[in-house]
């Protein structure tokens, strides 16, 4: 049985076909959010510190945390990411002890990630590119973590799931030359936008299946493109999930201050009986109750959380560091 | 490719592995609604045409019929049912021109509601139990129509996913010995609910599947039973309907006056590509805004039917009889 083993300094989360879905919150990431970037610059981290907080108490299992930031001071990612990750690892981990998903695409951003991440961060990402396996497989095998796969390569993103597949199948490969087992590695298939693409749905569950069954490997996505251009995005969000996850998606990087989405997943979890005496939807449905008597979601999720109700204790086996 | 073709006098259905999920409305039904039946006993039948005609707005695709009451002037349903089944359909064809599901279990009511409905009606149900199969199939047979097949049978309802199997492969083919086709029959499966079963979710999926796969025959269920003494139902049904949809499963009975539900099958269409260009999701978007804005959703699904927009046009082929 895969699993997948993220870890902070005290407490482990593990990726699994029969665990409940993993949500790897996405907020704390500048990119394409001038204000956060801003704030970044100006060495205001209140943002990040609300996001952390906010995600966790919303269901977030694992924090992604990206620092892909242009200063206008400084426009050169490679001398201002790996420090700006540093910090902002340092200032999560003060915060709370969620596990942690190191995200950049400037390889010494992910090695700064990895010397500032207590514990065992899943690394995000390594794609088919190969100068991408070159940097980043030493890096993962150095660590002894796990490495979210995307399955892109130097040809660009296939439309067509078979070459997507055979993507991810050569970096599961190329892994386990270095030594990495394939339950570390986590790959993303691409979910393309179902109203730019309409087998993009189809096409994402039929991938699921296939990275399962025959690579053996959990699976994660950029939940929401699938939603991409089209009206009410929240509703395509909350079908597509409970169906990745019957397809066996067993992680999404994705929103979870978001109420619907996340009343999908908690739903879903209990229809695959990764929830066997409904504890968590039941604890779920009071938060659901607060936000009907004016509450928004993150309120009444902080709120559960600082009662002692929600996540905490269901989440695996906990062990001090 | 397995079609089962319900019609009215002048609208077709089909249910299939290609076709947008069939939604049977499930209103018109007078059992565990006693101001239903009283109003029935006394001759009103205002409900059923209120039910008729907002199920038809919020995008039922077939009405169910069910004249299933008990009077205190006459407690014998052998005596009752049939006169008033045909009292309802003709009051209901009489309305509109969805294609009816005549559900019963009293066999003169069934077969007063064949010889009433204009078309290709569905008739729900036969089940596995001997005098049933013996009752129910000889009627499906003389009027050449679809049959629900319910997969309990003498000994009751199983809990075991394998003896439901069993049973339905014994009425498909004691069909068969009838001159029935497999295409004729659509299977319900048994929802039990996951709050006491928490295989339940797990059960339907692959019972769906293998009923495809190995009997070739489209299924339906009686959606909400899942959520069954839970908190927060429609979040579960919103959940457990698009996995069902993933899982192949083609029909549900159900209630398509609530907003969750149908907005979870209107997103699960489109992800299956049975919605090509959004079309569908698109107009189904409208009705949500015009809820936003306060409008109940049976209010604002019927203001985007009479204004052309929504279903009609998109339900297969028409002919004029």
């Amino acid at each position: 049985m895969t699993r997948t083993v993220i870890e902070s300094q005290t407490k482990t989360v593990t990726i699994g076909f029969d665990e409940p879905f993993c949500v790897i919150g996405e907020r704390i990431n500048p990119t394409g959010r001038k204000k956060l970037a801003a704030e970044l610059e100006a060495g205001d981290f209140s943002t990040v510190e609300k996001d952390a907080l906010e995600q966790v108490a919303c269901g977030a299992m694992v924090l992604d945390i990206n620092a892909g930031v242009v200063y206008n001071s400084n426009p050169n990612p490679n001398e201002t990411e790996p420090p700006l990750m540093t910090k902002m690892i340092q200032l999560v981990q003060g915060l709370t002890d969620t596990p942690l998903c190191i995200d950049s695409s400037v390889p010494a951003a992910l090695e700064a990630g990895l010397a500032a991440a207590n514990g065992r961060p899943l690394l995000n990402s390594v794609t088919g590119e190969e100068d991408r396996l070159e940097l980043v497989l030493p890096l993962v095998k150095k660590y002894n973590v796990p490495v979210v796969a995307i399955s892109n390569d130097d040809t660009g993103i296939s439309e067509d799931p078979d070459v997507r597949f055979a993507v991810a199948k050569k970096i599961v490969e190329r892994a386990a030359d270095f030594g990495i087992p394939a339950h570390d590695i986590v790959v993303d298939p691409l979910v393309m936008p179902v109203g730019a693409m309409a087998t993009a749905g189809q096409q994402v569950f039929a991938l699921v299946r296939r990275l399962r069954d025959e690579l053996g490997v959990n699976t994660t996505c950029g939940a929401s493109n699938i939603s991409f251009g089209l009206p009410n995005r929240h509703g395509i969000n909350a079908a597509f999930l409970p169906m990745a996850i019957g397809a066996g998606m067993t992680s999404a990087i994705m929103n979870p201050v978001r109420q619907v989405e996340m009343e999908a997943i908690k739903a879903a979890n209990m229809l695959m009986n990764h929830d066997p005496n409904g504890g968590a939807w039941i604890e779920f449905s009071k938060v659901l109750e607060a936000t009907k008597e004016g509450a928004t979601f993150a309120d009444a999720a902080k709120a559960s959380m600082a009662a002692g109700g929600g996540r905490g204790g269901r989440r695996g086996g906990r062990r001090r560091g």
